[in-house]
């Protein structure tokens, strides 16, 4: 089997530069790090920390529970969580529970049995307690668990953000979308709302609410839901809403010929990279995608191998992107 | 722990019908199939079919290899495969491979040391003759590999819908997008590309191919790409391509106030959910995205205990969607 000295051989580069390029730790040359990866791939080369995790009795597997692929949220989230396990010797084991208690209870049990490793949790549904019993390497991202990590965005910035926004654009009749589960109001993400239309209040301006479904099934809901908005509020001059109702409510307002952001401005929050696949590029709330895997992956791994957790909870700021919607 | 008898108990109806709707075999009505899931999430309810397998000495766990979540392909079918493991008592453990034949072995090593118990291949990197010579269940979609059962949709009839339909919507200057990699030509997907040609050519149109780098990871490649299509090409009067690039192309072709479908007709291919945020609704030729799951899940799970498998290769309709853009 090729080791690190044959990489670096064929790379043509130092021991300890392939070390440093495989760990992610200190600087390496694009031009190194490309003759690595390349020579990586030739070789066939399995890295150190992923033989290291699976000779030390450990599955090597972290599981990631979610609700659905479905969601640009999770989706884009996901994927970085798999890219930064990997970098550390992790497989990821994907559990989207669809609303179900019955998935996300086998997942626990494989965490229990030592199946996997770790949890990495995005959407929960079993009761707090049992996770708290559990005292296995457990970290959530953007949902409150007693007593265990916590990873999340800034989102009250976020929603406090995207309010000045809209005020400094001169807007009265604001309309925000709210989740329409009482699942939503329990976790980090529901402070984005919060924030939102407290800054607006202060500000003299009263947000109509409106409540989205995210548990419909139905292939057209986005676009029927977009159309009720807009014929039962004709006169808002700004929406506040997630990616899918954001570019269901931008596309339905101009088939509908209303000048976008002359009269109506829209502001998206998460800015998924799927926001790039409408007509203009939307004005966003961005949520820090990568770095939320890289600090959930860094405190799974740092659990799974015993190591002091030095902040329970991690907050990481979000970004405001000016698009063409207002 | 709650027993079939509870919930057909809690959800008053027959213990028979309760197996009949988990194992989604014979008729259930939909007011008993809702009542039966309530009962299974009140009670926490295991299914038979996981307690099985996980007393078994099996893993329980099936791996899917993909390339990246990105595509709104394999997202999709993902999605599916997932909950069709699911009703057969399976995890899914996702291995996005991200072109890394690195990432690959790790997970091929799995299956030979029994961590995982069979794989679903969609996306394939590593020489073929390993996984012929591993002796474990291993079920492909939509890729070539000798001697191993073959899922995939029918890219031929595919690639010829799409071009008879716009012969008789009298199209002339069409250019098609194919990828820009050797893998592709290697997959059974490739043949809609063929099909769409040889269609035109037989008609006595010589359609135009432009070439698309899918493994591009800067976020506004297709906006670019789209762009550099619409300038090189301003006489096309129709374009087929995958999702994402002919969302791309409608958008930069709406920004330019090119008429659509007058003054340029678009299909696409694969017909994922992503095509509902488009401002208007694209034609496509649709994959069959939960049959092709639903086909694959059986195949590895007959493969898995040891059942006689009919068909060593599974070719699934697509279907034609008339959409406003053609």
């Amino acid at each position: 089997m090729a080791g690190i000295r044959d990489v670096a051989k064929k790379a043509n580069v130092a021991a300890s530069t392939v070390s440093r390029a495989l760990n992610n730790s200190g600087y390496v040359s694009q031009t190194a790090r490309e003759k690595i990866k390349k020579a990586v791939e030739e070789l066939d080369y399995i890295p150190d920390t992923w033989l290291r995790n699976l000779y030390q009795q450990k599955s090597a597997v972290v599981g990631v529970i979610i609700n659905s692929l479905e969601y640009p949220y999770f989706a884009t989230v996901t994927r970085f969580i798999e890219n930064k396990l990997a970098e550390k010797g992790y497989s990821m084991m994907l559990c989207a529970t669809q609303n179900s208690k019955v998935r996300e209870r086998i997942f626990f049990d494989m965490l229990k049995r030592g199946q996997i490793d770790g949890i990495i949790a995005e959407y929960l549904l079993l009761d707090d307690r049992e996770y708290q019993h559990i005292q296995k390497p457990v970290v959530t991202l953007d949902r409150h668990l007693l007593d265990i990590p916590l990873v999340c965005s800034d989102h009250h910035t976020g929603g406090r953000l995207a309010a000045e926004h809209l005020i400094q654009k001169s807007c009265k009749k604001i309309l925000y979308i709210e989740d329409n589960s009482s699942y939503l109001s329990s976790t980090p993400s529901y402070q984005s709302c919060v924030a939102f239309k407290d800054t607006l209040l202060q500000a003299g301006i009263t947000p109509i609410p409106a409540k989205v479904n995210w548990k419909e099934e139905e292939k057209d809901y986005f676009h029927t839901f977009a159309t009720k908005i807009l014929t039962q509020h004709p006169n808002i001059d700004a929406i506040f809403a997630a990616d899918i109702p954001a570019m269901a409510l931008f596309n339905e307002a101009t088939r509908r010929n209303i000048a976008i952001p002359e009269q109506l401005k829209i502001v998206a929050y998460d800015g998924s990279p799927w926001l790039n696949q409408t007509l203009r590029q939307l004005t966003c709330i961005e949520q820090p995608f990568e770095q939320l895997a890289e600090k959930s992956v860094e405190v799974i791994s740092a659990l799974i191998e015993n190591k002091e957790i030095t902040d329970n909870v991690s907050v990481i700021p979000v970004k405001f992107i000016q698009g063409e919607s207002s």
